[in-house]
């Protein structure tokens, strides 16, 4: 049984926050959140499920684009509403394209573009 | 000038997502928050600042403790609501003592913990 105090859900419906490191490279590859749902189906799947605040329901990474996070290791902080999440990255985490969602740098005042996309969003992503 | 766009601060009092990892060994220190206020004191000081959630106030990392963090390079995510700060930590970055706020690992249905403090956090700080 998992520990019923971690992470720390005030309710079903309050979320943590899930960082995702990629387990090889140790890249940063993007932040999303997670309510007790999420949580719960991403420990049943062994894949990276969050919650998505924009579209009010439980989004499994990689659902449309094929670009899962199979998860390696799981640590939580010590206050215990942040997870930190090792994965093996299928494809691109952005969905912009990019290997990391975090692809522009702060440099000189101004957020510069680092590296090039991975794959056209285009060809991934239909609209509508 | 700093791009007004980014990060993107709904209003004064919105937080956006500040993960923090360290620039050598690209370990994954702590999550942490900002607003508009602590997003400018860390450029302006190069040290990283927080807002803290429960103290209502602007936080220093290791404005206490002197576990600093300098800032070597942010990074942005594809939504502009959470950045990325590189930084070279002093001491330990948490502050029950481990080098990581993420010092437990889900193992068996367990946290387990991982490694042992750098430093005792009676040490350093101060109750009261």
């Amino acid at each position: 049984m998992v520990d019923a105090e971690l992470p720390r859900f005030a309710d079903a419906d309050s979320l943590i926050t899930a960082v995702v490191q990629d387990a090889q490279t140790g890249d940063v590859l993007m932040v999303a959140h997670m309510n007790r749902a999420a949580w719960q189906a991403t420990l049943d799947t062994g894949y990276a499920v969050f919650y998505s605040r924009s579209r009010g329901r439980l989004w499994k990474k990689g659902e449309q684009s094929g670009h899962v996070q199979r998860v390696r290791e799981i640590r939580i902080d010590c206050d215990g509403d942040a997870v930190l999440l090792q994965v093996d990255q299928t494809g691109a985490a952005c969905h912009e394209g990019y290997a990391s969602c975090f692809y522009r740098r702060f440099e000189g005042g101004d957020w510069i573009t680092v590296g090039s996309p991975l794959v056209d969003p285009r060809s991934v992503y239909k609209s509508g």
